[in-house]
């Protein structure tokens, strides 16, 4: 039996700015990523989340990102370790002040944008990471891009992991995520990005970009919220994955 | 015999900008009201002085404030409460996250700046932040200006909580600090200012600017640490309170 | 031969955020109110709006507002006078380095949100900003709401003036603005609040909720660019005001 | 005879944060950088700064940085032309009000911190940094470190400037200032660091760490004053300079 948690990014509105479709997606959804103030969100945003995943049962992460909410968190800053393991233990706090309230656990750490991405390779940004959740709750299950090194380095410290794919994104030969500038960034036709998923999911395999048959660990599948043709491509996904036996459960 | 618990607000600094004797204050009081991020304090800055306050044995709890970095959180914002409450809640949350990380207990919470003002007759805002404390963890003690209405609410709610005085502020007959800008309001003779302290800690008497004789609960009293008068100042009150059997203990 | 300018705020989205339509209403009003990157608004904003109104010949005003992104400007903060004008004037010349870039002359300043409100009655936060606008630049047109007395300040220290008017907002019998959780705030029939405008241009009379009829000066009419509703809503203003020989143009 | 513009970074207050000693070394110098609000810097402090050098007839000069109060601005982040151009207007703009309010005239822009440092080499950041600087006003003078591709760039498209040297910074060979980290990289004796200012001003010459001479073009100095012992520095600095020859003036 193949089983698969399914992961959204949540909690990205601030103030009176209103991002993505949180009420619509987690109605599909096992598990919440929810930003913690710094690249977006606020606290009436993550209590309303957190109160939202509470009543669905679905679970909740921490999504820390740099302190550029003008830039959204995607914009790479270059920050010390001790700068890197204080941010993200702060926001974990501040999101685990809201999960406490509403009786509930936080369940992982997923790192947001930039950050995120530089954990695909640099290893004292992912130690930094790693660290700060150690120190708050070693029970914290490390959400990673799949290949990336935040991966290895959380297992090596004795860490539970997640290895995150996603279903509209195409890889490069190193399990990289394609750059969107790039062609062929995107998977467009729903058809095959839900056969690659299953595919990953169910062989561990994926063809990337250039055409080469490349391994990779899907726990968890990230969809997006935001619009409504996002949200009937959830649907599908469920009801395939439901006729090929793929369990959709959080982790 | 007697017994008092001596705080200073610490943690104030924010990025290259210094601000307060963290490093000195520290020597001389029992616990340290922590900035949490948000009218002043970063995450490194919370981690400096939680480890500091581990090292020496000093007691945590958080300081939130407004989101005024720019005001010092010394300007009053008018906010709805949802909003202070879930303010409140995150910056408990942010510097529990460092605590936890010392093996510390986070043990109380005492608002700062204009917020704090407000506690001493605005029943709302006073509700909501102790409801963000009773969310986030029943233990918790409420520090409250001496005469305040949040330390009634937080009573009722069954909280533990701490009348908080200060050895340089004159009163107002309604317990109400006097207004920065009014004549009299500082206690500037350092003799006055102790003299004062023991009566109020002792007796639970304290001379209102009026002349009129008030009744005053001091269960802990508030000192600085802002230059070497400040300091010295700290240890005579220190010698003073050992020749009159005032015992300095945290709560 | 009557006219009135017509106005809308614009420029209030910021990062990845998208607040209010700027690219549809700017096709059908003559005055921008653009946010300067304080309540709303960034400097990537705030050349995109600019650089439309230049295409479009539409009027740029700056919108200035308070200190709180999270809180969009629309909570009551206690500033100083020094601080309201040092903050107003910073927030126009930002922006006027835009308009600046493209040729074109700031027209004017309309305070935005909680800080707009407080300019019906407080003389001092009015005199303030009327105080950084002279020391800018004198030519400055102030936008007040209909009755406030920003306006007379701005008077009477030679500054031009505009009356604002709403079309889709119920008015008090001091010409203050019925707050928004008083029922009858809002004029929600499209015929009754267009009616109420053509009579406040040409007969200079608004009937107040309260059924008195109040004397009142209509330069500016503020319309809305969210939504298609609200797009349609403008249309059919423009049509009933060429009817009835309103002529829609800026200051 | 031999001039030189001695200018230092003021404004770098930040609410109730005070850095450095402007109120002592405008007494020293002809030319003040003025924090923008961003990387440091707020209206109230860049009101204060800009009345202070009309007072003493000190020129002011717009010094934009990153959007990273937190890191002051000396953290790399990777932003887009676009954003580096639009953020340099926005802070120019801010500051020109203020001068505009004095009466003053800005005359130059000095980038911060690491968007400073970036300009030694990086094309697109120096360019984006003069579109700025030609949109806003063609009379400012570009401030760019001794060697640094701003410098160019901004010649070349018929600008101003002024090649920026530093009394206590020891120079790589190719004119980038050795990285803080590395040893030597500070001027530490004082005798040694005033004679090497005599020479790159007379002779147009330095000796790197390597030892290689170099070439080097020093319009304006920059010098510290935060702290008495930078102050001492700064008088010894003017009272070498008059002995030999050279005159302290600005641009």
């Amino acid at each position: 039996m193949y089983s698969v948690d399914l992961n959204s990014d949540m909690g990205e509105s601030f103030g009176a700015y209103k991002l993505g479709g949180d009420a619509e997606i987690i109605q599909y959804v096992t598990t919440a990523n929810v930003a913690c103030g710094w690249h977006a969100g606020d606290p009436m945003v993550m209590d309303r989340v957190v109160g939202m995943a509470k009543e669905r049962g679905v679970m909740v992460g921490a999504h820390p990102g740099y302190p550029d909410l003008m830039g959204f968190g995607r914009r790479k800053m270059v920050l010390s370790y001790q700068e890197v393991k204080n941010y993200v233990k702060y926001q974990i706090g501040a999101l685990a002040a809201f999960t406490k309230s509403y009786g509930m656990k936080l369940q992982h750490v997923a790192p947001h944008g930039a950050m995120g991405n530089q954990c695909q390779y640099d290893e004292e940004i992912s130690s930094a990471i790693v660290e700060a959740i150690t120190d708050f709750d070693k029970d914290l299950i490390v959400y990673y891009c799949a290949g990336a090194v935040l991966g290895q380095i959380a297992e090596s410290k004795g860490l539970r992991t997640a290895s995150e794919i996603f279903a509209d994104r195409a890889y490069m030969d190193d399990l990289s995520l394609v750059p969107r500038k790039m062609e062929g960034s995107m998977i467009t036709d729903e058809d095959v990005a839900i056969a690659r998923c299953i595919r990953m999911i169910k062989e561990g395999k994926v063809t990337a970009l250039s055409g080469k048959e490349l391994d990779i660990k899907g726990d968890t599948l990230c969809v997006h919220g935001d619009g409504p043709k996002a949200l009937a491509f959830v649907q599908r996904i469920r009801k395939a994955f439901a006729e090929e036996g793929i369990e959709i459960k959080h982790l």
